[in-house]
């Protein structure tokens, strides 16, 4: 009974914390008030804010630096694998979930993208499509670098939620790669490269054709995975 | 220092319970071995065990109920706001990217939904749609019934990851909701029963313009918001 109240005050100490930041806008990699002043400022006990704080570091909201103090996390309050996909029980389903839902969204993303690309997004969107490339050819992990690709597309965008969602389910993609061993890798190289000339052209209909050429033919090669 | 220790641990037990829970195929509800089996399987101390029970509770992995042990989570692994939402400085450029990426996504839900759609989903979605309507009439708040019709059609499409991201992002109805304080919410009624209509009468590309048109709706209600 005394455990559970002592850590309902700790979680309420970090509630509070976290409208503190919210309202005096602290940015990632602003350093937090010392214990002490949390104490005082929230009227609690020294014991009460550090477990506050270990809660806020587990919400990825602050993150402790030996030595230094605590400061305001990089990627503040996102986390890892927030729709728990690592309990999912059916992975396979999991895939196709995913590969259908990027299928709808992400045509439409490479569409605006196409629309609104600087010189050097594409730069960097064609960096990244020649490294995927690379190692695809050297049959090396593309899965991150493939990542990265497609959440370049989404920042383009401009939506600060597009931005968020993609690298989220784009999860998928490496359970995707993981499913099919790279074997079917190789048209990727192709349809990738299709949707970097139609951004750079600023030519809409095309990228939104390409990319979901490149969707259907993710979704396709999920299908063969299956049959074997 | 050995304060840092002693956390990755407990972070490492975290991990190794979570994934004995994946490999058991452990289900919600289901009681976890209690700590001294804990201490045994794991290898680690009792107070390391403790901890890693904690930080299992602040991931939403299990709850602990007094007197009765620890089981697993509901919702195992996922987290109430796990992108942050709550962080972002400007609301309203929010609220905008999270109405058009509602609009990217939620008229072709409604096309499958339209066409998956049993009786007794029909039944429930035409509650949810006259209880919104009740509210509306009335003047309550409707945003948390709201996110549920959109979440039941979601749910329709048989498809986990839709399902998991509609309620996610529906945060953003509340969002703007509170921004258009109920004025504009009369024009919902209308589009919303157009919706149940044309997925009552299994019309997909009915269903796909009318979740289309309201979409355009909420978004404009939005622009008039901006400009008082």
């Amino acid at each position: 009974m005394e455990k559970l109240e002592s850590r309902s005050l700790a979680e309420q100490a970090a509630d509070n914390i976290e409208q503190l930041i919210i309202e005096n806008r602290w940015t990632p990699g602003e350093k937090l008030p010392n214990e002490m002043d949390m104490v005082e400022n929230l009227g609690v006990g020294r014991g009460t804010v550090r477990e506050a704080i270990k809660i806020l570091e587990s919400r990825n909201v602050v993150e402790i630096r030996r030595g230094k103090g605590t400061f305001v996390c990089d990627n503040i309050g996102k986390v890892g694998d927030p729709l728990g996909f690592r309990f999912a029980s059916d992975k396979k389903k999991l895939a196709e979930d995913l590969s259908d839902f990027r299928a709808m969204l992400e045509p439409q993303i490479a569409e605006i993208a196409a629309q609104k690309a600087t010189d050097k997004d594409i730069e960097e969107l064609q960096r990244l499509c020649s490294e995927v490339e690379h190692m695809i050819i050297n049959g090396e992990n593309y899965s991150e670098r493939d990542v990265e690709f497609h959440t370049k597309i989404a920042s383009v965008t401009g939506n600060s939620v597009v931005e968020q969602i993609i690298p989220l389910i784009a999860q998928g993609v490496s359970i995707y790669v993981d499913l099919t061993n790279h074997e079917l890798a190789g048209t990727a190289v192709i349809t990738h490269q299709k949707v970097v000339d139609a951004i750079r052209n600023h030519d809409s209909d095309a990228a939104y054709e390409a990319m979901k050429a490149h969707m259907k033919e993710n979704r396709e090669n999920l299908e063969l995975v299956k049959k074997k």
